[in-house]
């Protein structure tokens, strides 16, 4: 079997675990080789990042080599690439004070605020000119490179590139599924007494937007999950309080844990099951976000602003680390698509794409998630089935806010941000506050935006 | 000139003003006669209407003369009937402690509550079956017949109707925009140094749904009044506080004064201008309406429930005063509207309708509020101007809760009501506190919902 | 009552009575005034017009004036009108030659030959670009006009002025919608034994596309005429052959009169009775155009080449004896247009418009013909009843044409205009010969299209 | 492994070869295992099936064992069925008279006239009625079934389906697209100098409905075709005439070979490749069909209906060969969908499926045929590339026939039903020949039409 040769041009990535994951999975690849050129703002850190390639590559367990470089120019990364990977920060992480402090201030309060809320659309209108100039870069220089999107918010990142290249082959990857599909996996186990099964064997029905997607059916083997999902959601006890765990998380720093009561409500609601973390589908609605009390009742715990500071500066230690233990799978699907897109394989996943048929219920054109076949040089979605009415409404008034947020940056406008803003369902603040809310984070934003004309209103 | 014979069907009307407007409106005009006959749940109201009737029949300075009497039963009423006209009260003013009293017991206040919010719901849910069976029986006794609904929830009373007799020739009537033409009216007085024009000289672009109504262009005799109306809303003054004025209104029980600031603020975040009564529009977003004390900033007043309750009790008293003045154009159109149907004279004014296209931008088939054409046996609606980005999505999500809505009430279920009412913008309490809310107002409509399903959910 | 101050930019119609007409219609009109400036390439016509035009609003009977002076160059026209006119020969009459002659050769006959078919398809080819260049000039001069095409293709025509500049004021006119009404009322006063009405009191409901207008009701005085005109199909005699009545016509060259057959043929056929003239509604499908013979049987004769020839050689004798005649009402509408547009008094009738909602069943954005209500600076058309499924079908399939039609001159691509005409419903020759007939057309209407890329098809 | 059980119900089938190959195909697969019940109205045929497939599963090389019966009624054969394969011939052989010897008379040919023009219509006339009663009893007996349906016209007897029973899960198959395949493999062995590759390395985008598929993109191990094909088809000498060859062919009763140069000529005049053979395409425009001569230019033989007729009698004769042979695989997919359906392998191949989204430019709901992915209990469409303007229109027009005939057949409407003859692109003479041809048509099928109103129209 001989290798294709690929290139592959690695943007961003510097202070993430991300770019290094990749490489390793990279390196288990027996049957891709060729080069990575990675470029980062922040040069140092993508030249750290072209040391520790090479010590992956290096490694006894390495199946495959790839030649390894830093780019000082997007443009030299991206000239000739076959694929370029996107994984950046928009802003240094300071700024995520307007996403989160801002806002808390204000009574609004967001366990992530990177996709949605008043801390979504900050992130969103400055990381859409962003990706716009990443959309013409590509065009000019790699035009027929797929593009893989990592970056938050997933949605409007990967719509800003067709908005400004309706030709290019973009799509955004996301995990959170996967994790769903673990933890049902985990259910499986228990049902039916066997060992947890692979993630890949849980076979669901997707449809929805990013950190805000559904499943409408699942299944094991043929075996109907959904009616087992039903019954547990059905007794009250699965959703008692979880306010002490996530005290006691709190108090440990421990922010991520959570035990997915949000997914479960949701299916005991609308009849679909909330196929992200609950620190992501918590936002998307204003009934569980309520106050850090309401979001400790469901065990979700608020991570400190202060506490995000601290970690990105600690980066580099945990990433140390990382580059001398043994290769092993990330868990993440990069390589594999890169593989299918590249004829190796085919694959069958969830994807973020702009809507072309595969969710007939959502908005024509909006970049949406559902399955897809990916095969060599084609990404083709499936069509999902069709939402329930209730979940179909709620991702629908989300789709708004995001097609409002989406003008308003590409037309510059801040008065159409400041409407997306009233429009979020967690912005139930007077509004006369929501607007000074939204002037103190656009009074920081401001440097971030550039071109923007002046709000004529008082 | 000779004058034209109808047949019309009056339901409801007992214990309000409307029905003897209408009579008064219809003894004004020369052009038309025959017969009302009024049914009504409350015999005795009807009866009262009858004598009534024959007062304002028998005044000096009417025009024409109709014979009135009052049916027992509805069919009796609607066979043969060229125009139905339905007025109802859905359910005693005693519910209404459903619909207020309760959402405000956790914290969700409406002014109004007979259209959107939980109070809104709550009323629909308990209209659309009475409307379901009016639609069946108009289609059995008189289905060629003209029927103008004037009920509240005017979307969803009259959406009822089609979703049961999808011929029906049915539309919704709302005096709504007519005030905001005065409104606007009054400005052009002040503005051109002239006389207060009629508010027919105040041309509108109309779209959305019913008291959710936006203005997209106005004029008066071809001097467009936008520039004007954004040159007055660019003023902060223009919105200081109302709080003090409300508290007076309130103390003095003056419920419905309000100064427009809720309309007018929609133009200035916005750029449409809010074509309904404050008490209305503030129900539609959670952004006024966030308290009593919120509501007051902008000039708006709660109506108590205990104040509704005790009017109800004297509404004997100020119908009495009403037969006994000299008669006067009610301002109301539904005798112009039934002149236009009969051939009279055609009429350029709003309408309630399902979307066939008059609405490009809004759901079709759902029931708008939009400008149309009457004329002999004829109601066209025209093609209105798009509504900007903002108040298209502020009305889709709206139009998101009452589909819900209207599902919940057709298939009796009361997990999809539970989402209308989550999903509603109003609402924005913990997810189990809505629970709460909503089991105990479903106690005390369960005796209006027969036939419904149990809910399953805990 | 004072005048208002109008300038009307009229290009074209040097070689037509439609601008004598619409000048003499002015002249009649006590409300308006200003200025009328003419252009026309044919410099020597548009001088000839202005002295027409002199004489028109000399005559004793006028009840208004208007300066009037020839343009030489279109901008000089069109800076700073109200109103614009388009009404245009695409071409010399010479290049009919190629819309009727050369498909003729190949089995193709068409009666007209302007709007639809192989020549009307070669038509719009070479009107297109015409009309774009109108459409930026109007864009960079006059952009608040009114723009009033008279022009055929009426469709692609105002099509294309949309297409070139999105926010232009532009519809299409056209009579033949009136000549039907006409024929109602004219069997009207047979029915019911009175008068003739005036045909603005058969009330229709309209939708379709120029020329392929369907009625789908109408009434008069409250008298439904439907039944009435299903009954008068229903008898065979009705449809008897007017083959002999044809020759003798041909004979007399007597080419525009026709029975309407094909009209209510297409009622008995399809339900909804055709809204225009026999010679247009014979060329969109393919069952009597099928050879001369044929358009005999339905009474419809083919007007010859060689007589379009002579008689447009003749043209300034007969405009000689226009400008002599008092003054009288053309019956066309533009006036009435004009001054429902200018706030004089609104006007209720069908126009040519991009669909934005109006005709519900057929393709959004494309022109349509449908009722619409004219009022000062807005014309707003009214939505139309839906389409029987057999008429929207024919329409549909049509509407696909044009839009190939469309998209092969803007982007002046050969390939696509042949498919436009492969798939016309009168093109049912052998591809080959189509394709030698497309070639043949091709080579004569290569001067015209500028720019045009070749063909790399054999 | 151990293999899957499953009932099979066979309805029809009895006069062909498709039943016999299913089981050949059913005898190879080691891992499914069950029952065979077949239905046919001829029920000797049936019994003769029953004989036929004990051989089979008799024979050494078989891997599995079915035990296969022949029912009585349908409802024995249904019950409790995993699988429902249908394939019909509707109508006896005689009726094919009415599909090809009439329209003849009137000068229109059609080498199949089972899918679309007066033949295809005629058949669907007569399927419909037998199809909402198969889907009625699905729902009945065996509701969760897979429904493959072989019977022409695909696209309305799928429809029907769907029409009478929406929550059904039918699906169409056909082999034309592989026969493409296999044609486009045969050129890959050809320009790459291998050995002819499995139709399944030819990966295709595919869009439009059964019988009138289109690729609009083509590959072969990642290498691009379309470019290859293109050149091909540039070549003048490519499109020589085929006159001598076919009547060749015609002397040899050799109906069924043809050269693919109409699906070709698609591609040089459309700019995508027709998917399916020519004597298909050629019925759906009318621009090779003109008369025999015009076929023969193409290479495509018309097949007399007497040879028909014979071999509708000789059948029996070959299936005798059939049985005795040794088991090979067919060809044909359905056992690897049932294998796919039943979970024991994913297959990505063609499929005839209601439009959900995986057509956005034709219309939703309407029956096409794209990719899908089958899996367990999961058949799920991907989304189609967009075709290009001219094959999306000349879809979309036979759609239009489609939808109208479906309609008249469900209706009973023989009015409708005239108007589908009228629309459809085969049908261009005059339209009193039309409805002659129609009325003798419909006079031979009325006995198979139970129920329809009679025309009023003369």
């Amino acid at each position: 079997v001989k290798s294709t040769a690929i290139k592959i041009a690695y943007i961003g990535g510097g202070s993430r675990y991300w770019a290094r994951e990749l490489l390793a999975d990279l390196a288990q690849s027996a049957r891709l080789t060729g080069e990575v050129v990675l470029f980062d703002i922040d040069r140092p850190a993508a030249e750290k990042n072209v040391a520790v390639a090479n010590a992956i590559f290096g490694r006894p367990e390495a199946r495959t080599r790839f030649s390894v470089r830093a780019a000082t120019r997007v443009a030299d990364a991206l000239r000739g690439a076959d694929f370029v990977v996107l994984s950046i920060e928009p802003g240094p992480t300071s700024l995520r004070y307007v996403d989160l402090e801002i806002p808390a201030r204000f009574g609004i309060v967001q366990p992530v605020g990177d996709t949605t809320g008043p801390g979504g659309i900050a992130r969103a209108l400055r990381s859409i000119p962003t990706y716009s100039e990443f959309a013409r870069q590509i065009a000019a220089h790699c035009p027929k490179a797929w593009v893989i999107n990592y970056t938050n918010p997933m949605t409007l990142c990967t719509a800003a590139l067709y908005a400004a290249a309706p030709r290019i082959k973009a799509f955004g990857c996301c995990h959170e599924v996967f994790h769903t599909q673990d933890r049902l996996a985990g259910y499986v186990a228990r049902w039916f007494g066997c060992p947890q099964p692979p993630r890949g064997e849980i076979k669901v029905d997707l449809n929805g937007i990013n950190h805000f997607t559904w499943i409408t059916a699942a299944s094991w083997q043929g075996h109907d999950l959904m009616p087992r999902l039903r019954a547990l959601v059905s007794k009250p006890s699965f959703f008692r309080s979880r306010a002490d765990e996530a005290r006691k998380n709190k108090s440990a720093e421990q922010y991520f844990h959570s035990p997915g009561l949000v997914a479960f409500d949701l299916l005991r609601r609308f009849g679909a099951l909330g196929a992200a973390g609950d620190r992501h589908l918590a936002e998307f609605v204003p009934w569980y976000a309520v106050n850090e009390a309401e979001l400790h009742r469901w065990g979700v715990v608020l991570t400190p602003f202060s506490w995000r500071l601290r970690r990105s500066r600690k980066a580099d230690t945990r990433l140390e680390e990382f580059s001398t233990g043994p290769l092993k799978a990330s868990g993440e699907e990069g390589v594999k698509l890169i593989e299918a897109l590249a004829g190796i394989a085919p694959l069958h996943t969830n994807v973020n794409l702009p809507n072309r048929g595969q969710s007939p219920d959502l908005l024509p054109g909006h970049v949406v998630e559902t399955n897809a076949v990916f095969r060599r040089d084609r990404v083709t979605p499936v069509v999902a089935q069709a939402l329930p009415a209730g979940p179909a409404a709620l991702v629908r008034r989300v789709i708004q806010v995001q097609q409002l947020t989406l003008k308003a940056a590409l037309e510059r406008d801040p008065d159409l941000a400041f409407q997306a803003m009233l429009l979020d369902p967690l912005v139930h603040i007077p509004a006369n506050d929501a607007h000074k809310m939204f002037k103190a984070m656009m009074r920081l934003l401001a440097p971030h935006l550039p071109g923007w004309r002046a709000s004529g209103k008082n």
